[in-house]
């Protein structure tokens, strides 16, 4: 076992206050051990060392994921999953922490306060929290905390758990910390980039009748994004909406070059009933006549929320929040469980708008919410 | 004076046979002294010490510009100028020249023996034999060879010298050693460049209808482009053919953004009857509702051949080439001499379509075909 570079102070780990702390302490310890993405030793070893101290608990390390089991017993396993990278600190760093305001009206500012160490946290204080006598639970848990999250695909720490020992990830269930303000959010789009690409002849511009401009030949490729109409696609009772835009276009060699090449980078995120084959023929017919290439694809994930044990998920926590389950937009690791076979959702204190944003800040109050939700639900009435 | 480091052998500028020579050995070592631009010092100092060795000229150094003047006292002063800079070579070199075929058809491949070292040497050639004994011309001449035409126009040694001694320019008109072929091509379009700019609002791309997307917004802009009809506009009794063309264009920031700005860079080739402005609020009118942001611009010349001189110069032509005037398309350094009150014209042996070309090469009959129009006309029938 590596050495703890920052342990987390004990006393926030308390299993004697831990179930009605509001939790804002120990976020601040969590987020205030940065872990931008390839620097998350020091909080997996802290994360470990905080998981091995726990007697209900089975721990496996691999690389900067650490991945913790009950075993109950149990007919059931609900899986919690979070990721402890964050995007980079601000100029001048979001970091350390700063708390505003008093009593239940706390927020908590900083970098990885909403993306996503609020849901960190809360998985945290659970593993402590359940499997000791009082806080036995229905279902056994898997919890996974990884690395790699917020960079490049083949970086991912769940991605490698998955090559390396896809059995630590198996579950009935999975919920996932990404942000969503303590409501739930189902499912994922799936999104494909492609590059479409218009061709032409060089020449001098003072002679432009010698070539063919590659520029102006992408002029119906834009035409057909700017009038394109997004779908919203219903999945599994959940509106998804979809969009198909230019992210990037680049042509043109010198000032007095009529351009021979020009390409527009188009990203669509499609509903998660599409797979990514129709997507990518959707492309290609949107962009009929021109040379469309695919440059990355990645499947969206059903919300899953017809799954009996979802539907127990939905129920309390509609019971704590009010909030009833939501579409989540953006691609997130629910679509790797998906791809796994255990239906997954995100479900997580913070304002998914305020992921990696300048002024990213949680409500402390969504901390206990939250936890309370998971709680009762994992509990079982 | 600066020593030599390539003098030109004194053989090939013998003033016993050079009147007669085909210059093609004379082409071929003013080549072989490489004088990428950045790079003319020692072409400069060839081209200063064979002018100083001329008893009937009056040598001016600046910088690495060379200019050589008669003073028989005449009437009218024509100027002869040329650029001693070449693009750079090729990979593998283009240089030393190498000479291809027998006799009358002969050619002679390499780095500037199109752009412009063909007129440069015959304009050499010229500097020699004219102003002696039995070759005397009719008006006085002013050769001008100047350093850096290949590359930005604040670095330009013409305009280094106009700024200098403009007075070492003065003349009734102005022959320009760019190519054309061994006809007279006159005046130039002018060129202005310009970024049409759209703006956005950055999001997400998972959300896209958080934002507004720029390169999207760019798609009238290339649809204008696209359908734009070019003028032909006829100035001086020469056409000119007109082009506005997109050459380059830029938007996005990242795979996952919704872009929130987008540039198209455009360059509009104008006929010499109309200035900057008029071209100005032409592309302004083309890109109505648009942000227009001028970062270029040079005006054209008229061809002048209303001028005498400049008629009995394109009838001496004629008599030796039975090539008419043709407009000049690209600009060139005839605009400064315009901007001087100098009307100007290019004439010059090689194929204009090669200049910058990795097979740049010139036909040797066009380097006596032109030296010997020119002298027909200096010294006058």
């Amino acid at each position: 076992m590596p050495a703890a570079r920052n342990r987390l102070d004990p006393a926030l780990l308390d299993p004697a206050v831990l179930p009605t702390s509001d939790l804002a302490d120990l976020l601040a310890a969590v987020c205030d051990v940065e872990s931008v993405s390839g620097h998350e030793t020091a909080l997996a070893d802290a994360v470990e060392a905080v998981l091995r101290d726990q007697p209900h608990l089975e721990v496996h390390r691999d690389g900067d994921a650490v991945v913790a089991r009950t075993h109950l017993g149990l007919d059931r396993r609900v899986v919690l999953a979070g990721h402890l990278d964050t995007v980079p600190l601000t100029d001048p760093p979001n970091l350390p922490t700063r708390c505003e305001g008093t009593g239940d009206d706390r927020v908590l500012w900083g970098r990885g306060t909403v993306d996503m160490k609020a849901g960190l946290t809360v998985f945290l204080a659970l593993a402590v929290e359940l499997g000791r006598p009082g806080s036995e639970p229905t279902t056994d848990v898997t919890y996974v905390f990884y690395d790699h999250e917020e960079v490049e695909a083949t970086k991912s720490g769940l991605g490698r758990l998955v090559r390396n020992s896809p059995e630590l990830l198996a579950g009935d269930f999975a919920v996932l910390g990404e942000p969503t303000s303590a409501g739930i959010e189902g499912g994922c789009n799936g999104t494909i980039r492609v590059d479409v690409r218009t061709h032409g002849r060089a020449a001098h511009s003072a002679r432009a009748w010698r070539g063919e401009n590659a520029i102006h030949a992408a002029a119906p490729v834009l035409a057909r994004l700017a009038a394109y109409e997004p779908a919203e696609v219903e999945v599994d009772g959940l509106v998804y909406r979809e969009g198909v835009n230019a992210v990037g276009i680049a042509g043109g060699i010198a000032g007095n070059v009529i351009p021979d090449a020009c390409t527009v980078t188009v990203n669509y995120r499609f509903a998660p009933s599409r797979s990514e084959a129709d997507a990518e023929a959707h492309l290609r017919e949107l962009f009929d006549g021109f040379e469309v290439v695919v440059t990355d694809s990645s499947p969206g994930a059903r919300p899953g929320l017809d799954d009996p044990l979802a539907a127990q998920f939905a129920a309390a926590v509609l019971a704590r929040t009010g909030g009833a389950p939501r579409p989540k937009y953006g691609w997130t690791d629910v679509a790797r469980f998906a791809a796994l076979g255990v239906p997954a959702v995100n479900f997580a204190p913070g304002d998914p708008l305020l992921a990696h944003a300048d002024d990213e800040r949680v409500p402390v109050r969504e901390l206990a919410l939250c936890r309370d939700a998971l709680r009762s639900w994992l509990c079982g009435a």
